[in-house]
């Protein structure tokens, strides 16, 4: 009897759980697994924000992905998904086809710029590990130059960031601590420096409790941060971007980095499969199954599961991501072995921190609100257990984060 | 009486070494000494090409003028000098005047494009601190940038520079071993880097030792350094250079990064103040007077002073602008007693080391050829030597290079 060929695609928080969940819980003669990812190594997403800002540097970010599979088990190979052909239970890489008898699709998400003009062409986004030292690099680079030229061009200190979400918040705490570092680098005048948060949105870091985000703001306003809430950005523009002002006025905003942190979508990869999705997001069945393919798991920022409470999809996150992991694990595992009764995923939310920089936070862990130290403690535990949860108590020690005190 | 007042216009090599001197020789009662110059900072000129590959820090290459003046004895004027009115004993700075009965031009060189197209704009030229860091960053974002693309440019990661003088063959040393560092912090093949040296001249390091020249090409050629000598830069562009090929053809090489480093002149505000000079540099009377000018003396790079063996101008180096320094001092400490009769200026060449990288170079010591780690060490003695001429035994061990084991 031919072995069943479990194929992963996207070695993310819910790929690569799924993955070494598999490695633990099927034997060599049960099933073949394959993880396929563009790159050798994993990243931690939700850590990009530090090193787009430079105050971590990328390799702290990831690891190899060789160092947490099973390589008797798992067979690995590095290549970029372009379509999956899926009448044909056929992967098609860049270089190369893979065929499945049970296909992950754990291909993480893409940023969202619902169509702003000039998004796309200039501003950057914390998506990979290549965009955020390229980030890093560019903010540096003006910084740099600044003082080179006989006439001064102060925008080259400003940095536009779009959106005040979940990543938004973190990056600017990150660029906060970052700035006065890079004004002592170049010979800059503090002053001179501006960091603008834009946010369409009436509020910033909509759906967190009132006191945690005037927790937030008021200690970003304290390092300098400017919020320009109830904003909406028309378009981006090599040297700024144009923001709405009043019924049917715009206003320009110079600054020569903006960094776009307030959408993301699924992955176009799904559209492009001809896999239903809204936005590149797949309304996933209980069991995390596509509806219609019974040998196709959604997990991720490519899936979507409705939250019943407020009748509204959960953010995609990485705590949802691994968790989707670990049930779609067994279920692949309960259908290599022939039974068909699969697990239901529920979302267990154990909290959500964000951070503001190294040394701040706010959040609500345990059903409890809290900021400062104590939330910013909370948040390396949170980072240290995604190590955890994937690459076990080695990782932890290799990437982890212990300065806490 | 009312005390002479003597102005020294720039703090490099030649202008602080006057300064240090003069406070020694000149009581407070006998003189006011004042010292102008851009920036707060003294910078090493001849270590400028380790800032700008990025294998040095740029605070590793300058320190505080305040350090090594007596504050009691020289005042220091943070300004930029826009003009000297010599009918009227003047200096024009950008935000005010300064009167002097004595005159130290010591303003170093710029680059000189010899009209070349395109090289003002798009080249890079390693002529002070800021412009290092720009070069350092400007690189380092090439690299970042490479791997964001979907479409490879491998010009981002193509350096040209233009010249294979003092200047071009350190730089290129520096380049050759910081390399393999950019590719593997940002995943770059190494194999993909162009480095390519051009040259007008038919040999690399003119005036040097052919030996030494010929060892210098072939440790960086081994280190992946292209090399097209005889070859004249024709025009330089936003992404490139054209170079001659030939009779009457051109070919274009492609690079995002273009580094002039083959012309130094004198000072423009020379010219501007309508002393008589050639490209910015002024053929000073043997006790280093401006012809015509009996309170007017320049060292350092807009200096110009024959060397009668060859019957050719000595080319601008830090030790003899330190050298023309001392007796800079010296004369204007006889004039300002009373004195007439002023010491000639004689080069005493102590030899030449170019640094080829961290640990090699080529270099004459003492009269005799030497190469490899004991010139690298020869080298590091001499910068450390410029430290402790101006700066004493503190400066050495706050600045020195003591890798040199």
């Amino acid at each position: 009897m031919r072995k069943p060929k479990i194929v992963i695609l996207g070695a993310g928080y819910g790929g690569l759980m799924t993955a070494t969940r598999l490695q633990k819980q099927i034997g060599v003669n049960e099933a073949d697994i394959v993880l396929v990812n563009k790159n050798d190594y994993h990243y931690e997403t939700t850590w990009l924000h530090e090193a787009s800002a430079g105050t971590l540097h990328h390799d702290r970010v990831r690891y190899d992905i060789r160092d947490v599979i099973d390589r008797q088990k798992v067979e690995f190979v590095q290549g970029t998904v372009e379509e999956i052909k899926t009448e044909e239970n056929r992967v098609i890489l860049e270089n190369g086809d893979i065929v499945y008898d049970y296909l992950v699709i754990a291909l993480g998400g893409e940023s969202e710029t619902f169509g702003i003009k000039g998004l796309k062409e200039y501003a950057f986004s914390i998506v990979n590990v290549n965009a955020a030292r390229q980030i890093r690099e560019h903010i540096e680079y003006q910084f740099a130059t600044y003082n080179t030229e006989a006439e001064k061009k102060d925008e080259r200190l400003s940095i536009v960031v779009g959106g005040a979400g979940f990543t938004g918040i973190e990056f600017l705490g990150e660029l906060a601590n970052r700035i006065p570092e890079l004004c002592r680098e170049y010979d800059v005048d503090f002053h001179k420096v501006k960091v603008i948060c834009v946010e369409a949105a009436p509020t910033v870091l909509p759906g967190f409790d009132p006191e945690l985000v005037n927790y937030a703001v008021s200690y970003l306003e304290k390092k300098g941060i400017e919020f320009r809430i109830g904003t909406a950005i028309k378009e981006a523009l090599p040297d700024g971007i144009i923001v709405a002002k009043g019924e049917d006025q715009v206003e320009e905003i110079k600054a020569s980095t903006v960094v776009w942190a307030a959408g993301v979508r699924g992955n176009s990869i799904i559209e492009k499969s001809g896999i239903e999705a809204m936005r590149g997001r797949v309304k996933v069945q209980p069991d995390l199954r596509v509806p219609g393919h019974d040998n196709m798991f959604v997990v991720g920022d490519c899936s979507l599961i409705i939250n019943e409470e407020i009748n509204r999809p959960y953010p995609p996150t990485a705590q949802i991501a691994m968790q989707q992991g670990e049930v779609c694990a067994r279920n692949i595992a309960a259908l290599v072995r022939g039974k068909n009764e699969l697990e239901t995923f529920k979302f267990d939310n154990k909290g959500t921190v964000c951070s503001l920089g190294e040394d701040d936070a706010i959040g609500v862990a345990f059903g409890k609100k809290i900021v400062g130290a104590k939330a910013s403690f909370m948040k390396k535990m949170i980072d240290n257990r995604a190590l955890y949860m994937i690459g076990g108590a080695s990782m932890v020690l290799k990437k982890g984060k212990f300065n806490i005190f």
